[in-house]
């Protein structure tokens, strides 16, 4: 048995022109542990916006059903050399129900369950997925277990890292995205102390009714010194940043080093020793990364990304945190959306430049 | 007993102002593990300069036979605002016969002796030291030994953090220095590789006359290329960076990014996850660190000092480390100095608009 779909493809020729299209395929019968999910639901999360709409002229490209063909600026074409010519599905993640599957116990378990899974294809019809990665949905609906991966362990993940490395609290800039919402319900579940940085005074409001204790707004004239009181408060020393480019996490390691530097008893030509982290997780910003000489040399800035976090967790500390998203899918890891597009309407001009943007409380879910 | 004799100190006033001078102190008998050292010769390092010239304008400065009265430039001066009043001492280590003891064994056995030590005020007549951080000389004369602790142990501890990471290689930037040259003789003795990057071809000839295989010399044109096959040839995915300031780190960590996606065998559209890492030891550019997103979220950079190193190391550690030191103190650890004045000459307007420079292979060394 073969089972045909339409599946959302993005392919870069040489020249730098970008295509996305919705072309018509066969899925196979899975074998194995695998199983076949008719999808009904997949999020927009900036993470797939990278084969999607990054260094794309979407304002001069060309709208057609189903089909859009856009230029790359050239040096987002340069980035991307490697998969010139390569045709790649796309979707991280979304839900859907098992229609077959393959021979294993796992595999069987799963058919006529409506699942969340991960497959990496998650904008078509049907998504061959392992069961494995699969999340039982139980009586949700596909759209409550659309967002139940990458978000969730990605908070989940930043609390486990600020754990890992002695932490008692951690700052999150951008804090007011549906994946800061989650930490801080999960913060607050963890007793972990947590600063939620917000550029508008309407995102401030929103995480305070969730109950967030320290909330700065950048776009306040005292949030520097408000950012370092609130760091005081808590000890946070770690902080994630998923805007990247400029200095937001510069301004965070300054505000960390100010408390630790008010915390020395004598002069230290360096600056304060106290270990000051920062990781960037995302790329709302695609420029470069600014960071001063203002915080000694007890600082370090490196990359997270969930795959490789979760690679040396290891399956226990996953299982773990699978079952909390699970048990807690329409309270801690509720996510929001704000459009519902289908597969079609998620290639519009209007759509596309909409998403491209990564506004804060703006995210989209696609519905199958 | 009291002791009197000339000592170096500086003293940054509120309003900017900067003044470093000779000033006759006392120095108390020594107690306990404690021992007073005739200092005899002490070098410049990059790092005595935070207390000596960091943003002084030192062209328009007051000159007078031992005192300097400059004024910060007004970044500096707001950012070393802890230290604003204190009457600092200058100059980490050097050189000198033990002339007085406390009264413990250790202290006691120096009685005497020529001895490398790291006082925090080894510009001057007279230093006291812990007997435990003295490095007894034997016949090595005081210009043998007064570096023997700084680059030495600095450039031991780029060894050893290396291989803590499970490294097999590294890459230094600014090799030329004093501190690149030991480097490269450690890591022949150590098996270790090394990637040496410098900023002429005078400097990259007078490595390769050490024996370094792997010289790139950022001016020449082909520098990125060259850089990434020494990378490649070594697997050199830690470094370290003298400059801080600018794109040196930056460059690096894309040098590093290119070998290690040439190895990808699928498209990873975050980049290549294997870790790179760059650690910041000196500020020669005391300009912001520029980090452009061009090697995915698989990197970490952050300072390196060699005092938090040597705490977290612990006393094995460092016992081993100095012994190595004393036993390659004219061969491996050996300075090379290109310039030697007073105590007086070192406050002379020719000698500090030199040594504040930071010139690769320009060290001076004073002598009392």
């Amino acid at each position: 048995m073969t089972t045909t779909g339409r599946q959302l493809r993005s392919t870069l020729a040489d020249d730098g022109v970008l295509t996305l299209e919705l072309v018509t395929q066969d899925f196979p019968q899975p074998t194995g542990n695998m199983v076949l999910v008719r999808m009904e639901a997949a999020p927009i999360n900036p993470s797939d916006l990278f084969l999607l709409t990054a260094g794309a002229d979407l304002a001069n490209a060309e709208y057609t059903p189903g089909k859009v063909v856009a230029r790359l600026h050239p040096q987002a074409a340069a980035a991307q050399k490697a998969r010139m010519g390569q045709s790649l599905p796309v979707g991280n993640e979304g839900a859907g129900t098992v229609i077959a599957t393959g021979e294993t116990d796992m595999a069987r378990a799963l058919m006529g369950q409506r699942v969340a899974c991960v497959p990496g294809h998650a904008y078509g019809e049907y998504a061959l997925c392992d069961a494995a990665m699969c999340l039982p949905l139980g009586d949700h609906t596909a759209e409550e277990g659309a967002s139940s991966f990458v978000n969730p362990m990605t908070a989940l993940g930043f609390a486990e890292t600020a754990r890992m490395g002695g932490h008692k609290a951690l700052v999150h800039a951008a804090a007011a995205s549906n994946l800061g919402q989650m930490l801080v319900r999960i913060c607050k579940e963890d007793g972990l102390g947590l600063v939620n940085i917000v550029r508008k005074p309407e995102q401030a409001e929103l995480l305070r009714k969730l109950g967030a204790e320290y909330v700065v707004d950048s776009s306040q004239p005292d949030f520097e010194a408000a950012l370092a009181a609130a760091i005081a408060a808590t000890d946070a020393f770690i902080g994630f940043d998923p805007i990247g480019g400029g200095t937001t996490t510069d301004t965070c390691l300054r505000a960390m080093e100010r408390v630790a530097a008010s915390r020395l008893t004598t002069f230290n030509r360096y600056g304060s020793s106290h270990p000051k982290v920062m990781y960037i997780y995302g790329r709302l910003d695609t420029g470069p990364t600014i960071l001063t000489p203002s915080y000694g040399f007890g600082w370090s800035v490196g990359g997270w990304l969930l795959t490789p976090f979760l690679e040396a967790a290891g399956p226990e500390v996953i299982g773990r945190m699978r079952t909390r998203v699970r048990a807690g899918l329409t309270t801690t890891f509720a996510s929001n959306y704000k459009h519902k597009v289908s597969l079609d309407g998620m290639l519009t001009k209007a759509a596309m430049t909409d998403y491209a943007r990564m506004a804060t409380g703006e995210k989209y879910l696609v519905t199958m």
